[in-house]
């Protein structure tokens, strides 16, 4: 197993921060989640007056061998495709990291396609694209644990760069099929309530899919209580990365930002293994993705954003980034009622 | 009455949007609002590629004569105190115009307070505070068209400069409850549903607003079919203003950012007169406000953002800025399937 030492939150730090906000020139809670955002921003941080510092999003890419079964609208081939695109600029995912602020580190973990040496793509590969899961385990325990650890080590790489906010993103053609089966698997929801259309499909590759979900789970038996079991055998390279992200993050007290279905996925994997991340994530989207609501009450998160995105790649974490620094300028740079000369109302014990 | 020219938005440009909009290298329609939005600023600025360039927030601060009926949490002397904290820099509109990139354009229409000459305050007052609106009309008929004018005038005055994305917020102690009166009379849904606690008044108070917006409308008589009349007598200054910065964008065909309660209680003035406005409105965000809902589907407008935030000022609007551009960004940057070399999938069609 993987050793963790991953502490919760300090209430110390909330009751600062709280302390603070409800100081600033403003009805006590009005600008209700920038608030909470900032306050928990603090207790992570460990920090009266924390920072953002550098911001990164990671961009896992890697191919599922369930694809074969038909599950997606796209061909495969897109995989390596759009991690071309990631590299020259042009996909969603550069365009909002841009707006952020954020790099995006594009990670290869497990795409079937030889790129060589190519600038700007962080080669970790794990697999040339994850098994059949119908047939089989996606992935070997060992190659799970590894795909955690690319995760946990790229965070520390960062951090040690001076970045001190991380984003998760994915690239991987079929990956929602993966994402619902982990889903399914520990919330124990049934198949068709975790499982959505995906890039789009249509009702007849929506019934392959749920079938293919329902015979991995059949043919591999993954069990509930070891997260490792479930990502190993239906899961799938990319979404254990973004688990290692999650994990260490936690581990060295970094607010992790995780986008939407595929990621929360990841995310549910790190959950199980270690509760007390939940402290260090930010959702940063209600995907429009079907389960992703029952992923998010599992662990018991509310999504900063909501505005039908399913898109992937890490769109929603580098939007929701933009909503986290403006938390902390509140925080940061709002002048208090005795600074300003501004009367207290008679609200401001009502938090 | 007033004389406007409001076109609606073209269908020609929402299709010209939309055709590239489904050539970019994502699933169609993957990124939900952020494509709607992007659809919209291309038929507003009937532009192919358009853009963003200097944006605005009007802030319209106003005194209400109703607050004798102890309506509010605050005193109304915060009215004054608050303004001067926005010339500083210190409150939360600033904080988050600053992270938005815009400018905040303070406004007084009504401040009861003598300002003199002071930089950086736009002076354009036209009452020292509202009238008591239980007791007889907040403001005459030519005191609210004057409100109005002033909205109008400064989008002609701002654009003239190059602004064009221009966002409304509002100070004024007191200023939910002339915005609860105004949904009440035009929606015609009872003042209890449309009611809410402001900065967060205690259970006296409350009901204290709620008598008074029944008394007011009651003592006025505001005829729901002129809008003017229904700003004059249970209006306020602000509210009157930033109708005519809605109205001014419309008939320059520049897309405005309606902040929370009661800059929607300003845009529904604006919809009543001309209903053809909310072609160029964007909803900031869902207000934790009572009767903010209402307003915004008796527009048919569905907001951009849903943070919890009741505070005002604009400071809704200033977040939702940030999400518009990126939405224009997405439209402006992306790269195409043919530019990328990506395969297209099978989902094309499903708009």
């Amino acid at each position: 197993m993987i050793s963790l030492k991953v502490q919760p939150i300090k209430k110390e730090y909330l009751e600062l921060a709280w302390n603070r906000l409800n100081n600033l020139t403003k009805p006590v809670g009005s600008l209700g989640m920038l608030e909470e955002i900032a306050a928990r921003l603090v207790a992570i941080y460990e920090d009266p007056i924390p920072e953002i510092k550098d911001k990164a999003i990671f961009v896992f890419a890697s191919d599922h061998g369930v694809v074969e079964e038909r599950v997606s609208a796209y061909p495969k081939e897109v995989t390596a495709q759009m991690v071309f695109n990631f590299l020259r600029g042009g996909a969603g995912i550069n365009v909002l990291a841009r707006h952020a602020g954020a790099d995006v580190v594009v990670v290869d973990v497990g795409v079937d396609y030889d790129f060589g040496k190519i600038e700007g793509l962080v080669d970790r590969k794990v697999v040339y694209g994850s098994r059949n899961m119908t047939k089989g385990p996606a992935l070997t325990r060992d190659e799970a644990l590894k795909c955690i650890e690319i995760g946990r080590e790229l965070v520390k790489e960062y951090h040690a760069k001076g970045y001190n906010l991380f984003g998760t993103g994915d690239m991987g053609i079929g990956n929602t099929t993966p994402s619902s089966a982990i889903i399914s698997v520990i919330t124990g929801y049934p198949v068709e309530e975790v499982t959505g259309r995906g890039t789009g499909i249509d009702d007849e590759t929506y019934k392959r899919k749920i079938e293919a979900i329902k015979r991995a789970i059949d043919v591999n038996k993954p069990d509930p209580k070891d997260p490792i079991d479930v990502l190993a055998k239906v899961g799938g390279p990319e979404i254990g990365a973004i688990a290692g992200v999650v994990l260490g993050c936690a581990e060295l007290k970094i607010p992790v930002v995780v986008d939407g279905f595929i990621s929360t996925a990841g995310a549910l994997i790190a959950y199980a293994l270690e509760p007390t991340v939940k402290d260090y994530i930010f959702s940063a989207h209600n995907s429009a993705e079907k389960g992703h609501k029952v992923a998010l009450s599992y662990i018991g998160l509310r999504p900063i954003l909501d505005l039908n995105l399913r898109l992937g790649e890490g769109t929603g974490a580098a939007l929701a980034m933009t909503i986290i620094e403006a938390s902390l300028k509140i925080y940061r740079e709002m002048a208090t009622f005795e600074e300003a000369g501004v009367s207290k109302g008679t609200d401001h014990k009502n938090v």
